[in-house]
């Protein structure tokens, strides 16, 4: 198997021929409009000629782009409009017309041609990669469509360390450094550009948000030459590169006594940075900060607040450019568990809602999905509905910190989705998360998503093969948020192990019924970090319950749940906008899955669904297992179907996903029989 | 503060004058009856010389030693008794007479002149600083005496890693390595010599049991002259340098395919090793050895057992009068919490006793003082009482890993005190451990008792300055086990402190309350384990509940304890001897204190205290808080009469402490009460 094609490593962008298919004429040539030294187009030439020659062995011929006669032969264009000929452009200008977004681009189709049109090269780009899907899925290549992104900011942020670990991550080293260095292979970067460009990911995030020694100086001449390199790369798939900064930095690199971002000092010393970044990297897209935030620096050791933070480093970058995005992670996390009436839930809204307006208007605000951490379940932030006059961006956790380790598959689009779709009511109904991530609900200039990425330097780029579909639907929901996520996943598993029905059938059931089967096996009705603490995998139902994180479940032996509604517990319900608030706020409609969330009940409440929670709680984590046991027997189903070394891989972490989830099962349900005495009302076996 | 004097660094051997005092005549001459080159023999002589100067200002005037005249002048004399003056010689050997021991010493006194005698330089070494302990207490110097150790092995175990990092260790990084590098200063190396022969310490293991690459490599060329350096500073002060081994070397190091020890070509391998070892240290000591135990490699893997294992090394250390010290710390580390039968206190004895004779007479198997790890409160491993044909030696843990990581003062002589007191019964009463693990009750060759060393490169050594009294009184009863703890806490307080009777009175007592007051304040009634996992550090009551390390306590709605009798349980109380078998086999006779470890009772089960377990819990977790408070009001009444630099130092632990103490008591109240339900019958505040 060692010397077999490790197929995973193509992804979604496999190269497999298409079987029994002849190449259609029109892909047989190729014409581009458009400048040739410019090389986003030609990056855009080039994957299409790729994947036709990948798909049928015939190499497209390049003819050249004349603004008065078409060829004689039918082919595909592509063109930035301006340079396209009269009557294509008019007909792709028309076709773009409602396209908003430079990122937009359009197929046309004129006499059997297929034409590819945008305002930019990245559109072209985009558009190329579309063709490609279209032609991998078996979809008509000719039908004429436009896209445009809904977010203009398509980005992942990588929990890198300088030292080649990456925070969080599952898949192993980073891709960027080892050993202190910037220090990586150019073709793996440029594939994995490539993979992040073909879902229409625009900017990166290339060091973690915890910024550490080393890392702090990447501001400097020692380190951005390398930075600078990476930057060239990605810059050749339309990313733009962000950095993680360390809002010490003027200090900790000795340059400084303070940090204070109102001294004149601190601002100059920014703008010089902002500025040696800008000479070595003329399109870097800005900064990324965590400040204040889990013991990292920030304003508050000046007595500055989150505002004056931001907008020192946005006036920084403002000239070139550059955004400050600052995260909204921000809550004491030297909480008293004695105290039943703080509240970790409601930090990141008591901490940024003062300050709406504030911000100046390259700084976005960058919002967790949920209140707390990443959860398997979690409400939606009330601060996305809590935000008028500030741009926010939401931010999404591909890795799967608390959702298995990507040793458990949990595919999250759906959760993703959720989240997306949540009405916040902030300005009435069909005020969605994504229609404020984007800015639109608002009218903010600056919008997105970023999410938390899953890879490193694995064959497989992301440790289990199904969590590339992680990465997939990230890329394409930050593209298309109404697109649906069973939707994505049957595309993600046509353009990975190919178009066999059975196939594409079982691997989006076993990835969509993934997450529920994770919720179900672990953590009961939005009761979240019943993980054993640090390294956050595994059962340990109290393992945070007396610490100073703020992750607590109240349970003892009548019942469980934390109380934070208005009447009598925190009062978090209260920054939610009508009629969500009440909603949550009263028991009788609060939804089952966030029960435990909201309210503290006793362990024979009876749910909407008409079990006791205790009940709720056995049986789910018993049908967790179960569902693990069905995805194991779907996909052996599959032997023979699929490759053997992709099928053996996927198959390996599906039976340890097995042993993971009865321990889960079996620790969740003695936890709870031990706190509460109230027998299986079926009778299984709940050890003791 | 800074600019002053660090009294801690000199820990007992302070030099400060003697305040009031004359030297008395006999100490202003010094006449050495030895071979003047022999190091140890200087370093006696020196020792004196300093202790004399530091105390009086006046240097010893250093004699000639004739045979056949004294000198005129009053003196005191060292001498090794076949050199002594013929009438001393006489005297001296009457004295040693019932010494068995090399290192035993004596001290007589002949016509106002005093003189410390012994066979070996090693014995007046200790006689040398036994002078210097009178003279600092005050205690007539002229009283004839004869010591000798009970323990031919007195050994510090040093988790050190060659990264500079020690594992368990809360005093600073390593005396020894940094970077991966033999790397120490020879000065600070040699205080701490100095420190360990003052309290009789004749052997230190130099680097963790858990041998890391590096270590692994210190059998080599590139490491061993680093290493005899060091030895060479150690045997200066008659302490012989053993090393800990990585068992999988011969492999690791890239020289054989195995490491199984009956293959021929292994067996060669470390005969090898040993040689090249004792090339750069002729007097080393020999292997300290975990295998088999927490994933370290053993002759397990090779289907071999730990006799062949122990054995192999064995020979190729015995033609060099070379030790195996052989940990019986070994058991399964990934237990199911499932299953209440099995039970890691059982793990000992189950893999020893069979093997019990077949070991070679130079390895002992060193034994950990309890059955599980160090905890707070445990009863005495049943090893001690199985093994008869074995040699054995007692394990403790100085290091204070699960006793308050060296924040909280924990003086641990009391503890050590009830194990090496402890009567097993092994050949009938008076099967003392102190008789088992010296050799004493079978007869064995070797014996003794290591301790985990819990110093570093801070300045006052042990980070809690209190901490060094831990390091004292290891040796102090390594050296005589019959030694009373409180007393050896009133020495060593006056040889820290000076000799103001409250302050001597307020450390001994403070030092005193401090175990007492830990276990109240933490895990109840022998339960162990209520701790963060990972670092050990405190509460966490069901951190470990659901783990692999099979440490469980089992606590539910009704009740709690482990189940360890014969009757019902997993059969451990009959790995004790009667009457100690039926002694904790019996609820009725099972004392208080080690309940739960034996028995799992219900909450409301009457302890013979007369109060119910729940409310003991209750009680001495308010009571262990009040107990800190009172060492913090005791300590601040010294103020002014310690210097303020050690006085701060102590006094900010004490606050510390304070805090970690009530976070213990209200975790674990609220815990307990959450699992029952049952209040407080004195109605204080427990968190609900």
């Amino acid at each position: 198997m060692s010397h077999e094609r490790d197929l995973d490593y193509d992804a979604w962008l496999q190269e497999t021929p298409l079987r029994g298919l002849a190449c259609p004429p029109p892909l047989r040539a190729l014409v581009v409009f458009g400048s040739p030294s410019e090389p986003v187009l030609e990056t855009a030439a080039a994957e299409w000629t790729r994947a036709v020659q990948a798909a049928f062995g015939e190499r497209p011929v390049r003819l050249q782009p004349s603004l008065d006669a078409y060829p004689d032969a039918p082919f595909v264009a592509m063109g930035l409009v301006p340079e396209l000929p009269l009557g294509l452009r008019e007909l792709a200008a028309k076709a773009l017309e409602a396209a908003v977004s430079d990122d937009a681009y359009a197929i046309v189709s004129t006499g059997g041609n297929i034409a590819v049109v945008a305002h930019t090269p990245a559109g072209l780009l985009y558009g190329a990669f579309h063709l490609i899907r279209r032609l991998r899925l078996g979809q008509p290549l000719h039908e004429p469509c436009v896209s445009s992104p809904h977010n203009a900011l398509r980005m992942l942020d990588h929990w890198d360390n300088a030292d080649g670990t990456i925070e969080r991550g599952y898949a192993g080293q980073s891709l960027f450094y080892r050993g202190g260095q910037i220090d990586f292979d150019e073709r793996r970067v440029a594939d994995y550009a490539r993979l992040l460009a073909s879902i229409g990911i625009n900017a990166i995030a290339i060091n973690n948000v915890n910024v550490h020694p080393i890392e702090t100086r990447f501001l400097t001449e020692a380190y951005l030459p390398g930075i600078a390199r990476l930057a060239d790369i990605f810059r050749r798939y339309g990313i733009r590169l962000f950095l993680s900064i360390n809002f010490a930095s003027p200090v900790d690199l000795g340059d400084l006594p303070t940090a204070d971002p109102l001294d004149a000092r601190v601002e100059a010393w920014w703008r010089a940075a902002a500025d040696r970044i800008y000479r070595h990297i003329p399109d870097f897209g800005g900064f990324l900060v965590k400040a204040d935030s889990e013991f990292r620096p920030g304003p508050f050791t000046y007595g500055r607040d989150h505002k004056d933070g931001a907008n020192m480093l946005a006036r920084a970058l403002a000239p070139h450019g550059g955004l400050v995005i600052w995260r909204a992670f921000v809550y004491n996390c030297l909480m008293d568990w004695r105290d039943r009436r703080s509240d970790r839930a409601r930090a990141a809204y008591d901490h940024f809602v003062p300050l709406d307006g504030l911000f100046l208007d390259n700084v976005l605000i960058q919002i967790k999905h949920g209140p707390i951490d990443f959860q398997v379940r979690e409400p939606v932030s009330p601060l996305f509905g809590g935000l008028r006059s500030t741009n926010v961006m939401l931010e999404l956790q591909i890795t799967q910190e608390y959702t298995g380790q990507q040793r458990d598959v949990c595919y999250l689009a759906p959760m993703w989705k959720q989240v997306l779709d949540f009405d916040t009511h902030a300005r009435g109904e069909g005020s969605t998360v994504a229609e404020i991530a984007r800015g639109a609900l608002f009218g903010r200039p600056h919008g997105g998503m970023a999410g938390v990425a899953n890879v490193g330097d694995s064959p497989n780029w992301t440790g289990h093969s199904l969590a590339q579909a992680n990465l997939y639907a990230f890329g394409r929901l930050a593209w298309d948020p109404s697109l649906d996520p069973a939707e994505i996943a049957r595309e993600w598993a046509q353009l990975t192990y190919g178009d066999e029905a059975d196939v594409v059938r079982t691997v989006e059931a076993i990835l969509m019924a993934s997450w529920p089967a994770y919720e179900a096996y672990t953590a009961p009705l939005g009761v979240g970090f019943m993980v054993n603490p640090g390294h956050h995998d595994g059962p340990n139902p109290e393992g945070y319950e007396y610490s100073k994180w703020g992750t607590y479940h109240y349970a003892d032996w009548r019942g469980i749940g934390v109380d934070r509604t208005m009447a009598t517990g925190t009062g978090f319900t209260g920054q939610y906008h009508e009629p969500v608030r009440s909603l949550y706020e009263h028991l009788e409609t609060c939804p089952d899955e966030l029960l435990l969330f909201f309210h503290h009940v006793p362990y024979t409440h009876a749910l909407h669904s008409g079990k006791t929670v205790i009940q709720h709680i056995y049986d789910t984590h018993f049908d967790g297992v179960e569902a693990v046991a069905w995805m194991i027997e779907a996909w052996r189903r599959l032997a023979g179907r699929i490759d053997p070394v992709r099928f053996e891989r996927v198959l390996a972490r599906l039976l340890d996903q097995y042993d993971r989830a009865v321990e889960w099962r079996d620790v969740i349900n003695t936890y709870f029989y031990r706190k509460c005495g109230i027998p299986d009302d079926r009778g299984r076996l709940i050890y003791p």
